[in-house]
Formats: structure tokens, C-alpha cells, sequence
């Protein structure tokens, strides 16, 4: 049985200002928890059923952490998933390290995007697209919330965030790297079906409500936009986020 | 204030068996309400706040209808949304009609998609992308579901669904009009960066954790694969959606 204690850090996770307060995060459900055990995280302390444990336990070799055996009912009562069976783990977060575009690298730029859900469904698109670096505003919701978590299924151990003041990040980029392309979607930009992408650059998605800033329109030197052929008004982020993407590794 | 069998009534309608019972479902919010009255449904109730009443009476003239004035607290209380200061109607559905591609058209089929929110995006997607029909098996998710048509955001009143035993459906296809492309994703299908689509034809997206299922598969007759360039294992069939139908409209 999990102690109070335990219990009650557990539970204080769930909010972001205790993740900064201890500098760690949840991690949730047998998938994520087997991929996190295969990346280079550091883990804090691992909540698992009897099951998950034993059937892991060869895992476990690398990194010495504290271990709780846990029942499912109780997982599920200090955790954020309506069930888990497996296992839950609490991993330090990574340093907000000064992230960019590389010679033959797209990175992704977050303008504002406020749903956890929305966030975690772009980082794993973003993985499955190869790319490994995301900037994001400092209103970006938090790349550590559980639900970003638990919807990135696995892709956050391969994706890295940077949180910083957009427009300061993007006036260095148009100083030190000229000539880089930064692209982002309007509805008045050019057909990404007939765009040729440049070998490496930023790709900018907007505010779930807004779309990109005013601020930030000014850094992007190429206007994009995914053509519509019915009824609907708008496309999710995330779904735009992926449709873009495509097209980029199309070429 | 509403009456105690106004919201009993409500209320059950968040249930498929009422739904079906009453052939009547609920569209929540402003957006969707807008919508709706712009459309071909049958309105059966309008519960409006007295503001969103007064400000939208001229769209109410083309059909006659009950109306309820409620408060944002009572609308959100009877509703599925966690705050809705608009609108909620009761809507009549749509029969069950058959549906199949006509010369030049391109059909969705839905094989066993259990998520609401999943299907939701996928209305929204296909009228995005100018499809007006989709083929649901009988094991999808309610389209009437109140998620489905909140996640569609309005989409649902440009894109007909029709349910029927897919097995089924998909022999008549094949015997009726023959030559006609089925295309369905799996992970060793042919790139859809080098496919070239026919004029017509039916797209198959399969269930979230088992993809196309073993008899659907026999009837597909181009296996496609949306091209993988890091480390997430899958995309969630929304988004494969999008860059597949993105991909076809590419040409």
C-alpha cells in the first residue's frame, strides 16, 4: 500500500507548479513507461503493479530508483488515467536548453497553443516525422502536464522542448542564421501543394483560437496554407501540424 | 426556468438508446447552433440564453419550433458541454440511407472507429476536404453521439453517415462496380507520396488499436502506407485521415 506521503506528492504532480517546485513529472500506463525505461530520462521513483514489475524487472538494471508496488485501484487513484493497470513513474524534468535549427533540420515553433491534448498530439507527430526539436512560447501550455504526456504516447522521450519568448528567439534567428526560411500557416498564404520547401528552417503553427500573432507574422518569411476543397471552416492544429509536415517530407 | 421533463428529456438524450428511441439528438454550443439552423435538420427544441434568443430570431423563421429560454448555468446542467452560454437544440436525425461514390467521388469507410472524439474529427476532416459521405460500420461509434457532433464543429451538417455491415457493403461494391478502388492503410502498403489515386474510389481508415480488420482487408484492393520518418510507432487515424485525403487531393 502507498503511504500518504507518497500518495499525496504523487497527486501534487498533477499541477504544474509543483512539477517546477520539485523539478519532476508523471509519467503514465505501461506503454509510455517501457518507452521511458529505454530513453536516457532519469527516473525519480516507479509505481507498479505486481505484474508490471515482475515482467519488467530486466529493465530495471540500468538506474538504481525506488520502487512501490501499487494495485491497480490505486494507481488509478494517484494518477490522471481513468485506468492503469501497469504502472506510473515519477522522472526528473529536462534542463529548458537553447534549441535550434541545424544545417538540413526543420525545427517546429509553438505560437500560443493552449490544449495539453493538442500539444502531446504534436509532439507525436512531429516524432513520426523526424523532427526533434520543438520551440515553444512561453504561453504554450506545459510540455510536462500529464495529458501531454500521456497523449504523446511514448514520443516525449525523443522530442525535445524549449520554452522561450518567441519574438526574441525569432529576432536571433533572422540575425545570426540569414536567410532562413520560417514558414507558417495562414489563410491567405500559398498552397502547400505547390510549395518547394528549402532544405532546413522553422515551421510555425498558430493559436488554437487566434493562429499566429501579429508579433510573430512579422518573422515569417513564408506564408503557407493547406487548400480547402469543402464546407469546413478550419482544420485542429494538431491536424494541421501533420498535413504540413507531409508535405514538407514530400518535397 | 426549464421544466423538470424538458431536462429528464435532455438528459436521456446523452443516451444512444433514447437517441434511437426518440430519433432526436442534441447540437450544443453557438457555433454548431448557428450551423445547424443554416441546414436541412429538422429542429425539434431550441434552448437559448435570452442573448443568444435575441440575437439570432431572424434565422428562426424558416421553421417552427419549440423554444426554451434557460440560463448559461441550466444550458450547461442539461448539456454535455462543461459551459455553454448560448444555445442547445434537439434535432431530428437523418434516415439511414444508402450511400456509395458516385463517377468522380471519393467515399470515406470507417471500420470499427470506437472513439467519439476520433470520429468527430474525421466529419470535420472529410468536409475539409470536400467528402460528403462516409460508410460506418456498425461497430463505429454513435454519430449522434453528442461528443461526435461537438468535435465536428458544424461539419455535420455537410457530411451524411450511413451504417451498415461492412463485409456486406464492400461485396456489393466490388460486384456492382467493378474496377472501382478500395484503398486502406497498413503499415506495409505502398507510400502515399507515390500513389497515384483514380478518379473514384473508397478510402478505408481502420480501429484505433487494430487497424483494418482481417475480412474488411480482403476487399482492399490498394494498400497504402503514410511514409514514417522517426520513431513514433503509430498516428492516430484522425490524423492519418488528414494526410491521407491530403494526399489525394494533391493528386
Amino acid at each position: 500500500m502507498l503511504s500518504k506521503n507518497v500518495v499525496k506528492y504523487l497527486n501534487s504532480l498533477q499541477l504544474k507548479k509543483y512539477r517546477q517546485e520539485h523539478g519532476s513529472f508523471l509519467v503514465e500506463g505501461a506503454k509510455s513507461v517501457v518507452e521511458l525505461l529505454a530513453s536516457d530520462f532519469e527516473i525519480e521513483m516507479l509505481v507498479a503493479t505486481d505484474a508490471f514489475y515482475k515482467e519488467n524487472t530486466q529493465k530495471f538494471d540500468k538506474q538504481p530508483f525506488r520502487v512501490e508496488i501499487a494495485t491497480p485501484d490505486e494507481l488509478s487513484r494517484v494518477g490522471t488515467l481513468q485506468t492503469n493497470d501497469a504502472a506510473l513513474a515519477v522522472v526528473k524534468t529536462k534542463p529548458n536548453d537553447f534549441l535550434y535549427a541545424e544545417k538540413q533540420e526543420y525545427v517546429l515553433v509553438l505560437d500560443d497553443i493552449r490544449d495539453p491534448g493538442n500539444l502531446g498530439t504534436i509532439i507525436r507527430i512531429a516524432d513520426w516525422y523526424g523532427i526533434t526539436k520543438i520551440i515553444c512560447s512561453l504561453t504554450t501550455t506545459d510540455w510536462y502536464n500529464p495529458k501531454v504526456i500521456a497523449v504523446s504516447k511514448g514520443s516525449f522521450t525523443r522530442v525535445r522542448g524549449y520554452y522561450v519568448e518567441l519574438d526574441m528567439y525569432l529576432e536571433k534567428v533572422r540575425t545570426t542564421e540569414q536567410g532562413t526560411r520560417i514558414y507558417g500557416t495562414f489563410l491567405e498564404g500559398k498552397n502547400i501543394h505547390q510549395t518547394t520547401f528549402a532544405e532546413a528552417g522553422y515551421i510555425v503553427m498558430g493559436n488554437e483560437s487566434n493562429g499566429i500573432s501579429p508579433s510573430v507574422e512579422t518573422f515569417i518569411t513564408q506564408k503557407i496554407t493547406i487548400p480547402r476543397f469543402g464546407g469546413a471552416e478550419s482544420l485542429n492544429v494538431g491536424i494541421a501540424a501533420a498535413v504540413v509536415l507531409d508535405n514538407w517530407r514530400r518535397g
